[in-house]
């Protein structure tokens, strides 16, 4: 039964759990999934680019045995004669077995799942949905700190925009007896829907503050995210908080010693380079950990559209 | 011996029987096929950008077990340093050991299949030719309609600078016992050399007309096409005209039950959505058949290449 | 032990050597190395598009058994969000074994070997190096002459600016007893670092001269180069110079039977046509020895990394 995955919350926290389960597999025995997936074609279809993105689903893909078309320019193209996405969708369903697109507006995924006749992986629709942004973000969490419970969680940066915060908080929100700290200029607060919806809702603990420094000794996991400029009405606003809130060596002497450092990449300068060598640093990691949980995401879509 | 098909007319129709057989033992024994093109190398050739003809090349070579060069900027890259046609095809042969090209200029395909040492696959070149869309479309007519003979076949729309319109009335005269009926607005008529040079030529029955309604109950194949807002030469004329001839699911209704409806795609709106679900509607099973035929050419150049 | 080659000068004579030996038995024997890469990956990681090169790479992986993940956009894609390319060098080797890296701007191949945790290949950084080009001009002259000693060898054209020749001069001067003969117009003589710092420290042989005709009847080797148009300050000095050393066939008629003309290419019209049937036309050659020594490299370099 073909299905796609368009939001982290389309997937169960028991599916989450095997996901992690075949990634951990994976990376134990990595030659036995090296066929996995002979003789299928996973396309990714990117309407905007997102070079990273897209390299770690073909690397996973590959890892698997299985071969790419990549479309790279797909706003080019088709569309640009005007072809809606559906269509789009449906053609290239005669060319793979699995998708995975990228487009700059919210929904598009959705409306590619429900015109193809294969499953469609979200790999990011506008500020909207990356679910395997977060599946790379929980793989983290759980290689790093052993559970997905009685974790204090600081998120710093751009709380307001940051989709990727969004969908970690949402997805963390699963498991009990964690607590987060929401830190972050007042511009750049994360949204009261989201407080409101997800964390009051469920009873949750958060604090918000407005200082790193203040917020990290009590850290387990420090989830960092890029400040983007297109994200500002004016540059200003932009130069004065994008260095609010970096986190550099020095910094890092207050937190806990088996702090979790995350960050989605790409970064500017949130993360001073000279915080790379400590083995706190996980966001290097995380790039892996993305890797090995699109491999598993693939195998078992691929694996329910064949029965 | 190394041979190229720039033109559809360039196979004899034993050539296209053979291919139509190749591609249908491919669609009925695809594991047979697998492996058939292993350590093989298909280069696109992009010149301009056609994603879904390019991806339609690439899956039939994976799905051959062969591997894939991608060129999607070629105009960007060698062209702009200043480089032939000609030399980039020679260059090109020392990588490949087959190109599908795609440019916009009529004969390009000519110049780099004389100067490549490998098989050329004229991939569409300007207004001129594409001749595997055309194989496509035959093979789609084969499996629909059972023969090429007996046919009623409606043409639809742009016939005056439809590239695959043309093609498939040159590749269908070729048959005995057809009937084309040509439907579009004055402007956009079939050219007289085509009615000439080849309906009158080979005395072959066609009616013209202006009305898609009146021309419907008695086709066997009716072939839309998009009207192509660069054909035209002012903005008034092509929002007058593009809607013209749309085909919707209550016009539908006077046409015969096992009416072949077919399209080349990207579609605009000739077609409306609440057609696909028609039984009759062929387009995108012509998008799968592109994908057999041209996987049945790449098999046939390459044999030949070989001996 | 991983390791990168940034410049021509990073093999030693005896690496050269063996390269030489691996891509002539690759050549004997190419059905014993199509496994060779089964489940590696290299990332070709351009900053600036390059096509020729960029398949070169691409052809040699896929004949080594091997797969290519492709970036032919980096420089709109990360860069663009501000990610330098250490961050992006570590990011891909979480993705690919080893990374084929164009770039525009002088060292950046050097900075992204540093950061990388797999092998990089500098394909190119601006004006600077090229060593899979020289790698290239070094197996043909190898295989058209049999001997890196004992030659004459004319450069001609832009001296000044020509990576290519100044890489040459550069791993030809590692070996006794050759001659080179400079050709180029005033404004494009070799800098005189490179004739002091390579030509005169070690005692080679050379002379200048400005016509191509006087220096042709001596020349084993005839290395021609492309003037290219955005080496020049104005429009004017452009097309004066770039005609100026034309090879044809009229020419060729002076110079010796058993005469090697290479070429880096892409030519504009530095050798017209009409020498490319002349048996000692080696350019298209060139190309398909860079992909032999390409093949060569990134065994050899995977081989190392895996120690």
């Amino acid at each position: 039964m073909k299905r796609s995955v368009i939001d982290i919350l389309d997937l169960s926290t028991e599916e989450i759990e095997s996901l992690i389960a075949t990634a951990q597999d994976i990376i134990a025995r990595p030659a036995e999934y090296a066929h996995a997936c002979a003789g299928k074609k996973l396309a990714t279809l990117f309407f905007e680019p997102s070079t990273r993105t897209r390299l770690s689903f073909e690397a996973a893909m590959y890892e698997l045995g299985g071969n790419v078309l990549s479309v790279t320019d797909a706003a080019t193209s088709s569309a640009s004669k005007g072809e809606s996405v559906a269509d789009t969708a449906r053609t290239v369903s005669c060319y793979a077995d699995i998708i995975a697109m990228r487009h700059p507006k919210e929904g598009a995924a959705l409306v590619a799942a429900n015109a193809a006749s294969i499953p469609v992986i979200n790999a990011g629709d506008g500020g909207h949905c990356h679910p395997t942004q977060t599946m790379a973000d929980l793989l983290t969490i759980r290689r790093e700190k052993g559970a997905f419970s009685g974790l204090t969680i600081g998120l710093c940066g751009d709380l307001k925009f940051g989709r990727t915060v969004h969908s970690l908080i949402n997805a963390m929100a699963r498991y009990p007896d964690n607590k987060f700290v929401l830190i972050s200029p007042e511009e750049l607060k994360l949204p009261s829907y989201v407080k409101k919806d997800v964390l009051q809702e469920k009873g949750i603990p958060y604090e918000q503050t407005t200082s790193l420094e203040a917020a990290l000794p009590q850290l387990d996991v420090l989830y960092m995210t890029r400040v983007q400029r297109e994200r500002f009405f004016n540059e200003e606003d932009y130069l004065r908080l994008k260095d609010s809130y970096i986190l550099d060596a020095a910094k890092l002497k207050a937190a806990k010693g088996d702090l979790c450092v995350m960050h989605p990449l790409p970064r500017v300068n949130e993360i001073a380079t000279d915080v790379d060598a400590d083995p706190r640093a996980c966001y290097f990691k995380q790039v892996l950990n993305g890797k090995y949980m699109r491999m598993a995401l693939i195998l078992k879509l691929l694996k329910e559209a064949a029965q």
